[in-house]
């Protein structure tokens, strides 16, 4: 192809030795980049039935086709692993500033394999990699490690990401972190660093990105600029927006997932966020701007500065833990990132501990209730470095704590992973999302909560989803491959958008049909891969409590995702994708 | 109920009797009003087997529960009848000015019957109703009509509704216009009042609309235009901005449906509409202002001003007929508009005309040819006013002028009326909305062409559309009875606003659930005109040549609805209804 091809850089951190491939154009065709890369690759590499942690495992990190060009929201990149918190397919994506430096570097994809006998990090700054010594870094929390990354290595522009210690102490869910506030939050992918003894990535890149025609992707662009609304809920207030809408629907999750009302709401919304922002924080060439940097400068949690707290974070601690104190939660969301653990998953946890302790499977002096600020924060610094019994017991996540705790019907997860800040008993196609994630419970996959949660589609409704449901995952498959920020869905990456945009950059023409196969074939192998590990269709299945509880009150009242209509849209989801009904896909 | 009863103004023109009637509460709860009302009492009250044109046809006209309050985007009125056009249920709605004032005035509904001795016209203002005297408006175009009825009313705050000599002469698909640039263009409603000696309403009312919370609804509503993007595309360049959508996508009707994309596209397309366009003109509380006046200062059509042209006309007129010429299109819209015919069938018929001509199944001399403006500014007159053999042919309508002709298989058409601009092969979804559309090939029962052009859902594909289509027409239901704008939709209308919206009116607290159950009611009663009438599954069939002629070129080369998809699609859509594989819906 004349726009697009690509090299493979493999570090192998047993042998310290690192080697340049060049990526097959069939493999570029037909996976595009990103996720389609990173699954194919992950798939074809990876023995099944290994450690996550062990050094058998891979961490696999893509950019894509739309990566460094002037396309906007294309700063991400994303992170295939097998999930030491699943123990499933993994997958995380993260945005800022380091994808571009990647893709200018000369890499399409990063493998790292082994396991460093050190603490290690890697310095790349285009052809030269290096494996330095991180003994120094080890213990550090990840702002501080990538401060001094950025001076050991001496160029401003260089990009690191790193883990702090949640990603050291092998917390399930740690995450990795990248430009202070922007994380790969879910999987564990951290934890995979953390096993190989990698502290940080270092990147910094020269080339230019080949584009096969500028002009008509120049003029394609700016014509896509100009019709961007002047008026962006995400840029004025960000994802916290989300926190009145859901809470209306009584789909926002409350005391670790009894309600989804939370009656003090008003304490975390983005009214209360407003207060706090101090100004928009953007990735790389992104017009959206949806990042807010807030500042705490009075009352217990003073002095406390960081970009977030993002929606799924207010969700997590505000409505699962009940806290209704904003500055807290910006505090909460801090300490998750400077301890490299991932914000929902937190939440989570230490909400899940306090319904353990009400319900008496958990047994704390003093316990940890609902609304317990202090001794939520506290239980952040315990997860995050695995102290006491407690804190390494939640290190485990979800499925292996309520294991633990003789609770396993009252922990919600699918395959491992807590959902989302969007309860699927008042959003049922997203119930249907969460359900055949191949990571567990995500709201990424898809977005389907957001058409729903703004009535444009009957939330209520199962028919038609499956469908639906398809057509948005082929969507974001090919978002995430390409790779572009879910944000800019509608705005710029519209079916319409997506096969011009391919073809100003590659210049080989594409249709949309073609995408929707491209989009199967990967979402497939993702599914091949959890296959091989022993995925099939009883664990498409939702947390028994989305199945046979309905919620209490608000605009939700007394729905569930009955198993009846949960097993009709697997038969018809599976049938859309190929699949037999057990949800077995076909041999590769 | 507190906030919403209704009064029901009965006229009988064979007698000159006007009777006020109470409407029962539970018919306002069931039905909501506006459509719900309209069809529910026109099924009620009308004979089955009976000439469209004959006295014993009703022309029923309905606002609804939001008319005239602050709500934005309520301005339209219902018109409900059967059609002359199809001959089954007919139904028809207009903005402008004219609602309020009939509400305002005190009525729900005002049903029309019988027919007068001699050219009449209706004045209401409140309570009084008169029947007077219209023989010397008779001949007047629309807007002659409407300045002579102001006039003579000598209220300047009087809106009226006319017909023009289209509608005297029986035109089967006769519009009725109101505020000089608006009308309830669809089905033949002008042929109704022509048939009834019937040439204008003129309304006027003073009263105030009851509203059950006004402090809640001003409070939501001031939410809502908060929310409201700066930047509206129907508000910067009207529905002409679909133009090069539909054309990119290769669904731009052209060459009377043989092709989907336009290749003088530029000449009638935003840009080109830009240059004429004067000024904005909104609807009562409409902050969009879709309507654009035009004005034509030069060349052959100097002197035209009118509002519009809109989307639909520039398809009829400019890519069926390929007249690539902007103040053409206007000029015809202005002659359409004061003749008093729908513009959608017109442009359809003189293209049919011109096919027919190509083909030889039409006999005239000279020809009409594709492009020929002048030909086809002649044939619209000659349409409108019945005149010679071509203008009395054609203005039988699709299904009869193309049955006469001996051309069935070549015009297309659903149950006798004509689609949108939209080709279906490459909107599948919109082909399932044309096809069960109870009044023929509608684009507004569902507006599915919206998402599937802006490629939000997949346009290729069939899978899950029926229920897809289903929550759309059930939420353009609900609009439709409330009566509420469908520009709105996504802005004020959402599932989400909704049941807020019928609470601070009516008083009674609603679900979106509920609402969905009402749509289904009132949809399954058009249904039911229908099946009285004859219709069934057969009937819900899409023209041949969207099953069986792939589009030659274009953005949806190649591509057909087929006979099969459109029968899983039907199969799947009278399941979701509730009705039976033949399409027929349970006993009332």
């Amino acid at each position: 192809m004349d726009g697009y091809s690509g090299t493979s850089l493999r570090i192998d951190l047993t042998s310290g030795q690192v080697k340049r491939e060049s990526i097959p154009d069939e493999d570029l065709v037909t996976y595009i980049g990103g996720k389609g890369l990173g699954t194919k690759t992950l798939y074809k590499e990876l023995e099944s039935g290994i450690d996550p942690l062990s050094p058998k495992n891979k961490l696999i990190l893509t950019v894509g086709p739309f990566t460094a060009t002037i396309i906007p929201t294309v700063s991400r990149h994303g992170l295939f692993f097998k999930s030491p918190l699943t123990g499933v397919y993994g997958e995380s994506y993260s945005g800022g500033f380091f994808a571009p430096e990647v893709k200018k570097a000369g890499y399409e994809m990063i493998i790292i394999e082994g396991k460093a006998p050190k603490p290690t990090y890697i310095s790349i700054t285009d052809d030269l990699v290096e494996l330095k010594d991180a003994q120094h870094f080890w213990g550090l929390d990840s702002h501080e490690t990538e401060d001094g990354v950025k001076k050991e290595v001496g160029d401003k522009a260089v990009r690191v990401s790193a883990i702090g210690p949640g990603g050291e102490k092998l917390v399930r869910f740690a995450c990795i972190s990248n430009d202070y506030g922007r994380q790969a939050g879910r999987g564990g992918a951290g934890a995979v660093m953390g096993s190989k003894n990698l502290k940080a990535l270092a990147v910094r890149g020269t080339k230019k990105t080949k584009v096969h025609d500028e002009e008509k992707l120049r003029s394609y662009v700016t014509e896509l600029l100009q019709k961007l609304p002047k008026e962006l809920p995400l840029r004025n207030v960000g994802t916290p927006v989300m926190v009145d809408l859901e809470n209306k629907l009584g789909t926002f999750p409350t005391h670790y997932w009894h309600k989804g009302f939370f009656k003090d709401h008003t304490a975390i919304n983005a009214e209360a966020m407003k207060k706090i922002v101090v100004r928009n924080k953007a990735c790389f060439n992104c017009p959206i701007a949806c990042g807010k940097l807030v500042s705490v400068t009075d009352g217990k949690y003073a002095g406390t500065e960081v970009e977030g707290p993002e929606y799924e974070t207010i969700y997590a601690f505000g409505g699962l833990c009940e806290i209704a104190d904003i500055k807290a939660i910006a505090k909460a969301n801090d300490l998750c990132d400077r301890l490299g653990i991932d914000t929902m998953e937190t939440g989570n946890m230490i909400a899940l501990a306090m319904e353990a302790c009400e319900v008496g499977k958990m047994k704390m002096d003093p316990k940890i209730k609902f609304g317990d600020t202090d001794a939520a924060i506290d239980m952040i610094y315990k997860i995050g470095k695995c102290e006491g019994p407690a804190g390494t017991l939640l290190s485990q996540g979800v499925r292996k704590a309520a294991a633990l705790l003789d609770m396993p019907e009252i922990a919600i997860h699918v395959k491992g992973q807590s959902p989302a800040g969007y309860d699927a008993r008042g959003l049922k196609g997203m119930g249907l999302g969460y359900a055949v994630g191949p990571a567990g419970a995500s709201h990424l996959r898809s977005n389907i909560y957001a058409p729903e949660s703004r009535g444009m589609i009957d939330r209520f409704a199962t028919e038609g989803k499956p469908a639906f449901l398809k057509n948005l995952e082929d969507r974001m498959a090919i978002l995430d491959s390409a790779i572009c920020c879910h944000f800019g869905r509608d705005l710029f990456f519209t079916w319409n958008d997506l096969p011009k945009l391919f073809e100003f950059i590659t210049g080989r023409p594409t249709t949309e049909t073609e995408l929707h196969e491209k989009a199967n074939a990967i979402i497939t192998n993702a599914r091949r891969f959890g296959t091989r590990e022993g995925i099939s269709r009883k664990d498409d299945m939702l947390p028994r409590r989305f199945m046979e509880e309905p919620l209490p009150e608000g605009g939700s009242q007394g729905s569930v995702v009955k198993k009846e209509e949960l097993d009709k849209m697997l038969d018809e989801y599976y049938a859309l994708r190929g699949w037999t009904a057990e949800g077995k896909p076909p041999p590769d």
